[in-house]
């Protein structure tokens, strides 16, 4: 079995990409980013998802985004926003967050030894945020594979992103035929410290109706 | 004054870059990262030429990239070398280091809504790195320019390499040239707790190289 780094928040669409890679045989080890994120309870989420997933490893590495700031989600002072979706970038963006990931992940895969990085983002039933795009994942396929010992011995990092086309519905569909336990996950940006979430703000929305529309219960605890 | 966010590891190619930022007009916040090294002495040179060479602001942020290892100045186990460059990427080679440097700056920049980073990269007399050549140097903008909010909404984000084509001596004279206090500086990969640097390794080498090639003296204090 090929290993491969799986970004890991503890949420809904990473659970079921690390599914996803274990379906396709790769022996998945998972990175979580303590990046001083106001919902803490991720990554106790993310723990408990890769232990039921069977993650070969897991991994919490800290850097302190919130020293910069900039975002509902690293700065006490901003925020989350709780009165639905609407369009354009909301302040739950985090100034390149997915780009510091996936560079952590190159650096574990290197070492690893392994050719492909797994991500959850998808570009349809999302919050707009930049980096979730197939393009910006492209890009970033094509630079990381410029950046590295292993690219210059000829190793092709691939940057997996199966759920970038799918909606959430999709998403939940496919990942509960794996048998993804999504009661397990938290994708809740004010969840409380027991995982129960708000209900209101857009990561509770597009998770609370992709649930719905797929038609599968909805395991969430929601506080509202 | 535009803000720019200056990498700055208190080596003598990032001090030079700095004073090239502050040359060019650019209001200069420095980011250092501390990610395990080594060399922890490079991390107060650091400090001490952000002050000498006038920076906006000073921040060090860690991240634990020894949590990985596969590199000399990571790992412990792995020594550094000392008996002369030679051809191929060395040991001391870290895994994606100058991809996760960058994407914190790119973080930071969003922040402080500077459109800038200048990086001290260069790949004349160089250790081989992959992530210090032009190509890596080119891909990391396009992808960078598709990531954050601020391209999306039209910024332009510029990643400046000013020594990347210069030899090392070449970069000591236009150093010189700008007041850069080379005495404050660290290269060495096992400079010890006062900074004073072993004379052995391909950084010392490098170093000692290209201030004899400038005709410079040379202030460094090597133990050999």
């Amino acid at each position: 079995m090929q290993p491969a780094v799986i970004l890991l928040s503890g949420g809904l669409d990473s659970a079921t990409t690390l599914a996803i890679a274990r379906k396709e045989g790769f022996a998945p080890f998972c990175l979580s980013v303590d990046y001083g994120q106001r919902h803490r309870a991720e990554l106790v989420a993310a723990a408990r998802v890769a232990a039921a997933l069977g993650a070969r490893e897991h991994r919490t590495i800290h850097i302190d985004l919130n020293q910069f700031g900039g975002s509902a989600l690293t700065d006490p002072g901003i925020a989350v926003p709780t009165a639905g979706v609407v369009p354009g970038i909301p302040v739950t963006y985090v100034p390149a967050r997915n780009t510091v990931m996936l560079s952590l992940a190159l650096a574990w895969a290197e070492v690893l030894g392994s050719q492909d990085i797994f991500v959850g983002v998808n570009a349809v039933d999302y919050s707009g945020y930049p980096d979730c795009r197939p393009e910006f994942i492209q890009a970033y396929e094509i630079m990381a594979n410029l950046a590295t010992k292993a690219a210059v011995e000829g190793w092709r990092l691939r940057i997996h992103a199966p759920l970038i086309e799918m909606t959430k519905a999709e998403i939940i569909g496919h990942g509960s035929q794996l048998g993804v336990p999504y009661g397990l996950t938290v994708s809740c940006y004010q969840a409380d410290s027991e995982g129960r979430a708000c209900g209101l703000c857009d990561s509770c929305r597009l998770r609370r109706a992709g649930f719905e529309r797929a038609g599968i219960p909805d395991p969430t605890p929601y506080r509202k």
